[in-house]
């Protein structure tokens, strides 16, 4: 196996940066399991591959770099690297016509923002809506809480308040106080709009809203964690498909 | 405020350990909010509170200690450590009455623990019965993830094997081949157990279950996460409530 540079180490060191991966329109992954899953489902958008040195890794791919230890520590967005990481083009999500759309806004928590990626893949949504300020989706706790669906669900980052000016779907929004989500016929073409972790959804999208829902509360917790509720309201939104 | 001695910021740091946590039932809570919500809601079971130097806090409490920023560092849980711990004593949950139980078989994770804690203490339940492998709800995180839900949920842990042979209730089990839980007629008075991220539900276990429950895929997406899946079916169990 042919040894990385210095020079590539530096460079997939800065695609830590959110700038420097959308400059570049690519990004890491991390972690054997999720390489070979990528190698095999979307072969065509990986780049490059490396390989801690002694790892035993059957990698059937021709441009494979070994790397040290050292060089992993460098690389690896986590605190416990990986010892197999690809470099990855941004993939292109063929997206289908759906009914129900899922706005973000401001989701702050890359853990969060993952498993939210994975129950829209899950629900069979093949895009997001973020706001801007939303967490990137190629930050690698989000691809490695995505559980590979982050090559399958396209997020669109944009003006979320312009979005929901122009669209003449009804636009639902989770709020604490708001109408029973059991008891509320819900139609097929939706928005669903899922607010930031401490501060909920913000002023002026609150105000776009056409009918606030709330999942009841039959105990004390304060509120409900951002990704579990999503998971709760997909569901609500797919048990009469 | 009085200095901290070194002996007690060694107990402290023995807490991380889930052995000294059972030997001394007690644990340590992080964080400004947790310590001044518990300091209002659970003051008798507040032991000790400890605040960095330079803090501005208004805490009414006698046992207030004063610790540094290599202190807080050392007896911290959590890679950015807290400015404002406390001492808590095992809380003493009173327990209701519950048609539903949860249960959980070796649970890993402690975010996925601590979400499911809140997930109970939304939708009612004061008790949540766990195999003996999984994870310690008073571990650092789970605490954290359950946003004050461990003050609420009683865990019982103990061998589930048991327990599940124990009982006349019927017992659904969330699998990837099983009846589709938007089909199903669910009971008010029934056993609900979410199996270990990686493995699911382990085999002895399965073997008890009475009724095998899915969520729907429309999508792409190999598996939920545990505590996503947990959410969506304490929620369809409670939905008729």
């Amino acid at each position: 196996m042919e040894r990385i540079s210095r020079n590539k180490i530096k460079y997939l060191r800065s695609l830590r940066q959110k700038k420097m991966r959308e400059q570049e329109q690519c990004f890491l992954i991390e972690g054997e399991k999720m390489v070979l899953e990528i190698l095999k489902e979307y072969p065509h958008i990986v780049k490059e591959v490396y390989v801690e040195k002694n790892t035993e890794l059957n990698i059937n791919f021709p441009l494979v770099f070994e790397i040290s230890a050292l060089e992993s520590e460098q690389i690896s967005g986590f605190k416990t690297p990986n010892k197999c990481l690809a470099l990855i083009s941004n993939p292109i999500i063929e997206t289908k016509t759906q009914d129900l759309t899922l706005v973000l806004d401001q989701i702050q928590d890359p853990g969060n923002m993952g498993t939210i990626i994975r129950l829209a893949d899950w629900f069979g949504l093949t895009k997001i809506i973020a706001s801007k300020d939303t967490v990137d989706c190629f930050n690698p706790k989000v691809i490695q809480a995505s559980m590979g669906s982050i090559f399958r669900v396209q997020i669109n980052y944009c003006d979320i308040n312009d979005y929901l000016s122009n669209t003449n779907l009804p636009i639902y929004g989770a709020l604490l106080e708001g109408e029973n989500v059991y008891k509320t016929a819900l139609p097929q073409k939706a928005i669903l709009i899922m607010g930031n972790e401490g501060n909920g959804l913000s002023g002026s999208v609150q105000k776009l809203i056409t009918h606030k829902l709330t999942i009841p509360k039959f105990g004390k917790a304060e509120s409900l964690n951002v990704s579990t509720a999503t998971g709760i309201l997909l569901s609500e939104f797919s048990r009469n498909r």
